[in-house]
């Protein structure tokens, strides 16, 4: 379906991330949650006029700014990031020359193993190299319990900015609390991820990340400029204008 | 998990709607789109705030009062709504003496089995002996193409008021089209289901039924106080008021 489907069809993107969704499914990369975490942000996307709006553009182009600055970036990978955006978080990666990372919220060993399985087909397919962890948790998140605290050393727990997109609320503290530059990517700006992060990008995780790929190389706004709470507004006052102008086609 | 979880729990609802939608997945009797449309759901839900707001209440009680005035009503019924609502479809199908029809969008032999053996079980166990229509299709909706147009001639043929909850956009225009009072029961006031329904109530569907059947013997208004321009900039009023509120606790 992916190749077969008409990429004219105004549906077109929105299917082919469910068609994406089906396959990791298939493959046994997703927690049960997943699809309708999904449903969720396809609801946010639709009120945002499934765009990139102006702050979403602004404030991943200060995110991209810290990863090339950082001393130990790391791209965090869930279920949903890798079946949706896999191949543009290693193209990411790759450009930054950093690992990623898979740390999933319902850690069981065998969406483990999917995961890993899949992220390592990527690379090779992709002709990249870049250093893939989360086999060998070694480490814990402080102020975590359970297997959701597990990350590796060398990844997570030494990074000093971290990307972290569809991420839960609480880890998304934990390591807001552990001194690190947190980047969220959530299309919902009430969620307490978005809230609590230090840089969030109120944006669709695909096309995020395609555009972080495509300003690599451009001229990027320093953290300094960036106000956590007008970047938040500004993305709601977006989805409320979004839905007010969509109100007038009522008849 | 149903019985076990404690009702108290913020996330309480919530959860229990999850749980419906997968024991009913469990059982065949949802489509693969079916997740993410209740995530959308719930997001919509998030932004009404997880309550029935007064609009939709109005609305429900005019939709009330037109189906016990129908000469032949009838409360349509899709995979969603069976597992979310089935009990309390049959329950206020029950009081209006009317029958149930199931008709889901993509119509399958095991899928509609399920969902009829499904109602059955309920119907035993309630007590009731509602009739359960969709098992012998004899008819179509004018402007609809394939399995998906399929209803019985003495259920949607013939009604001449029907509820629709979580009902498709065209399906909805087709029973519109045939002068139907077609009853919506939608989370996205900006839907083409909401936006072209002749009675639409933005409220969470098991919610909605539940108050219905509660408000059954009290004073109703009349269709002709219905205003649904009024009712959908209201419930869009109410969304994008409850996003400002809770906006305000960002720090």
């Amino acid at each position: 379906m992916e190749h077969a489907a008409d990429p004219t069809h105004p549906r077109y993107r929105s299917l082919l991330m469910r068609h994406r969704l089906e396959v990791a499914a298939e493959k046994g990369m997703l927690a049960d949650s997943a699809l309708i975490a999904h449903g969720r942000g396809e609801a946010y996307d639709y009120l945002l006029g499934e765009r990139t709006i102006p702050s979403a553009e602004f404030a991943a182009k200060v995110a991209l700014r810290s990863l090339k600055e950082a001393a130990n970036p790391v791209l965090s990978l869930n279920g949903n990031v890798v079946a949706l955006a896999g191949d543009e978080m290693l193209q990411l990666a790759d450009l930054l020359d950093c690992p990623v990372e898979v740390n999933i919220f319902y850690r069981t060993p065998e969406r483990m193993d999917a995961l890993l399985s899949d992220l390592d087909e990527r690379n090779n397919r992709l002709g990249l190299n870049v250093e893939i962890l989360g086999a060998n948790p070694d480490a814990d998140i402080p102020g975590l319990k359970g297997p959701r605290a597990r990350c590796e050393a060398k990844g997570i727990l030494q990074s000093d900015v971290i990307l972290v997109p569809l991420e839960d609320g609480d880890r998304c503290q934990a390591l807001v609390a552990m001194g690190k530059t947190v980047i969220v990517i959530d299309l919902n700006p009430l969620s307490r991820s978005s809230q609590t992060g230090t840089i969030t990008i109120v944006n669709e995780v695909t096309r995020c990340i395609a555009e972080m790929i495509d300003s690599f190389d451009s001229e990027l706004p320093l953290l300094s400029d960036y106000d956590h709470e007008e970047i938040l507004q500004s993305s709601l006052d977006s989805i409320v204008h979004g839905m007010k102008g969509r109100f007038k086609s009522v008849e």
